[in-house]
C-alpha cells in the first residue's frame, strides 16, 4: 500500500491525484492523504467523477474507490485556488507529517509526495528548507540526499536548498563519501549496473588544482575511499562533460556537487517528467519533480506524467526490498 | 579573409583544417597560421593530398591552394603526436599572438581558433588561464565574455576558467550589466529578435533571499539598469528552469553566472558542434568548442563540425559588422 499526500490543497496535487486515478495509470493499490473535501471539491469542479471514498483511519480501506484518509484540516470554502494561505501550508505540513508516522508504523510501504508551496508552509513554520530536509527531519535522519530520477539520467546532490556559498562548504569528503554510498545502494535496487561517477565542482574539475582545489582535497579522496569499499565509481569528472557521458550510457548515476549541478541537466532532458527520491531514509519515498503551479491549479492541464512516475518508482523501490529479504 | 590558427601541432587541429578544406566546407577565403611543415606532414600521415601553399607574408595569397602562413616555429621531426610538449606550447602561443596582431591591423576580417592544450602553453607561459583570456589580454581589453552557441541555445558567462569561490565573487552588478550589454550587441548580431534571460546564482534563484542573496543584491539591479537601456531582458530566473525555457524558444541567449552553469546545458545538446565567440574584443574571435582530444589525433576520426560552424559564425559576424557601416 502507498501513501500520497494530496500537497498544498490550493495547488495541482489534488487534480493529478484524481486525473492519475481516472486515467487507470496507478499499478499498485494507494490511498490518498489529505482531505476529503479538498479531494471532493476538485472532483466536482473538474466532473471528474471518481468514486471518493472518505477513510476514518489507515485500516478503513475500500475497494473499487479513490479512498482519502480524511485529515479534517481545512473546508471547502477555505480552498483558495492558486494562492498561498496559511491553512494550505498547515494542510500541506499535516498530511506529510501523517504519512511519514505511517510509513514509520509500517502501515504503508511507500509514500509519494504531490507538490506544496514553500512559502505558505513558511507562514506556518518560518525555518522550512523543503520538502525532503522537512521529512528526513522527522525521521530523524542527518544523512541524506536527494536523487533525482529520467528515463536517461539519474543524479544526487551533495546538498540542496541551500546558497551557492553554503553548498561549498559542504563539500567534504566525508559527506561525499556517503552520498556515493546511498547512490550506490539506490541505482542497485533499480538496475543491475551502478557505475558512478561523480562530478567535480570547479570548471574543467579544477585543471590539477589550477583553478580551484576541492577535487583534490575532498573529492579524490572520497572516491578512493568508495572504491576501496567495492564501489564502481570514477570521479572527479569534469562537469560539462560528465552529463553527455552518463546520457550516453558510460554511467549509470551523477553524484553532484551541488542542486544546480544536477537540476539544470536533469530538467533540460525530463522537465516534467522527472522523479524525486529521498535516499537515506528508514522509509520510500518518492516525489514529483514539479512545483505547485497555482497559475494552472484546477484547470485539468497539469501534466500527471511525472506523478505517475513518482508512483512506478516507488513500487520498484517497495518489491525491491521484498526481494532482498 | 579568416586567418585560422592550427593549434597545438600535437593534437587535432591540424587535421581537422585539411579535412574541412577537403571537404569544401569552407564557404570564406582563409589561411592557416601555423606551421607549413606540420601541416605536410598531417597532410602526408592522413594521404589527403591537400594542395598546400606556403605563405611568407600575409599578402602572399594564392588562389586553389590551402594557404598557410608560415611561421617556422616547429619542424617535423619535433612534432609528438598526442603529447605535452613546450615545443607545441611554444607554437600554440605564436600562431595566437600572429593571427591576433594581424586581425588588430586589419589584414584578417576574423580570426577562428583550432584547439590549443593548456598544459603545454603553461610550460611556456606558468599563467595562462585559456585561449580567450590571452587574446584578450593581447587586445588590450578588460570587459568581455565567453559566448557558446549551438543551434538551439546561446549561453554567455560572468566568469570562465575561475574557481567556483573565485567565480562568487564575481558576481557584481556592473560586471552583469556589461555581459548583459555585450551579449545584446551580439545576439542582435545573429537574428532578429534578442530575448535574454539571466539566470539566478542559488537553487531557485534564492527564492527571495531565502538562500543566497546575490540574486537581490546584485544580479537584480543590473537586470533593471539593463531594461532602463532598452534591452530586452529578465531575470534573474531559477537556473534549473532557464534552459528549458531557451531551448523551447522563450529566449534566444542566457546569460550565466558560471562557467559550468552554461557549459552543463550546452555541452549537453551540442556536444561536438558548438562554437565560442569572445564578446568584447576590438576583433571577431570564433573558435571550436573542444579541447586537443590527444587520445585521437592524426588519426583522422576528430570531428570537423564545431570547426565548420566556427567559421559560418564567423562569417556571419564579419557580414553583419559590415552591414552596419
Amino acid at each position: 500500500m502507498t501513501g500520497i499526500t494530496i500537497g498544498d490543497p490550493n495547488g495541482v496535487g489534488p487534480e493529478i491525484l484524481l486525473r492519475t486515478y481516472c486515467e487507470k495509470k496507478m499499478t499498485q493499490d494507494i490511498f490518498a492523504i489529505g482531505d476529503y473535501e479538498v479531494i471532493q471539491f476538485c472532483n466536482r469542479k473538474l466532473t471528474l467523477e471518481v468514486p471518493v471514498y472518505r477513510m476514518n483511519s489507515p485500516v478503513d480501506y475500500r475497494k473499487g474507490f479513490l479512498n482519502v484518509l480524511d485529515m479534517r484540516i481545512i473546508d471547502e470554502n477555505e480552498i483558495t485556488i492558486g494562492q498561498v494561505s496559511r491553512k494550505g501550508g498547515l494542510a500541506s505540513l499535516k498530511y506529510i507529517e501523517k504519512a511519514t508516522e505511517l510509513a514509520l508504523d509500517g502501515l504503508i510501504s511507500s509514500m509519494v509526495t504531490l507538490p506544496i508551496h514553500k512559502e505558505a508552509v513558511r507562514l506556518i513554520r518560518s525555518d522550512f528548507r523543503g520538502h525532503t530536509d522537512f521529512i528526513a527531519g522527522l525521521c530523524g535522519v542527518k544523512k541524506y540526499t536527494m536523487m533525482l530520477v529520467a528515463d536517461s539520467l539519474i543524479v544526487t546532490h551533495i546538498s540542496m536548498h541551500v546558497s551557492m556559498k553554503e553548498a561549498l562548504e559542504r563539500i567534504k569528503s566525508r559527506h561525499i563519501l556517503d552520498v556515493i554510498r546511498l547512490t550506490n545502494q539506490t541505482v542497485g535496487k533499480l538496475q543491475s549496473q551502478t557505475r558512478l561517477a561523480v562530478a567535480g565542482l570547479n570548471p574543467h574539475a579544477g585543471e590539477h588544482g589550477a583553478f580551484g582545489d576541492e577535487e583534490i582535497r575532498e573529492i579524490e579522496p572520497a572516491v578512493k575511499l568508495a572504491r576501496a569499499e567495492g564501489i564502481e565509481v570514477e570521479g572527479p569528472i569534469p562537469p560539462d562533460t560528465v552529463f553527455y557521458q552518463a546520457v550516453n550510457g558510460k554511467y549509470d548515476a551523477v553524484v553532484c556537487m551541488y542542486h544546480d549541478q544536477g537540476h539544470i541537466p536533469l530538467k533540460l532532458l525530463a522537465f516534467d517528467t522527472a522523479v524525486n527520491v529521498t535516499l537515506g531514509l528508514p522509509i520510500i519515498r518518492t516525489s514529483v519533480d514539479h512545483g505547485t503551479a497555482f497559475d494552472i491549479a484546477y484547470k485539468g492541464s497539469a501534466s500527471i506524467h511525472s506523478f505517475v512516475n513518482a508512483l512506478n518508482l516507488a513500487d520498484r523501490l517497495v518489491r525491491s526490498n521484498i526481494n532482498e529479504k
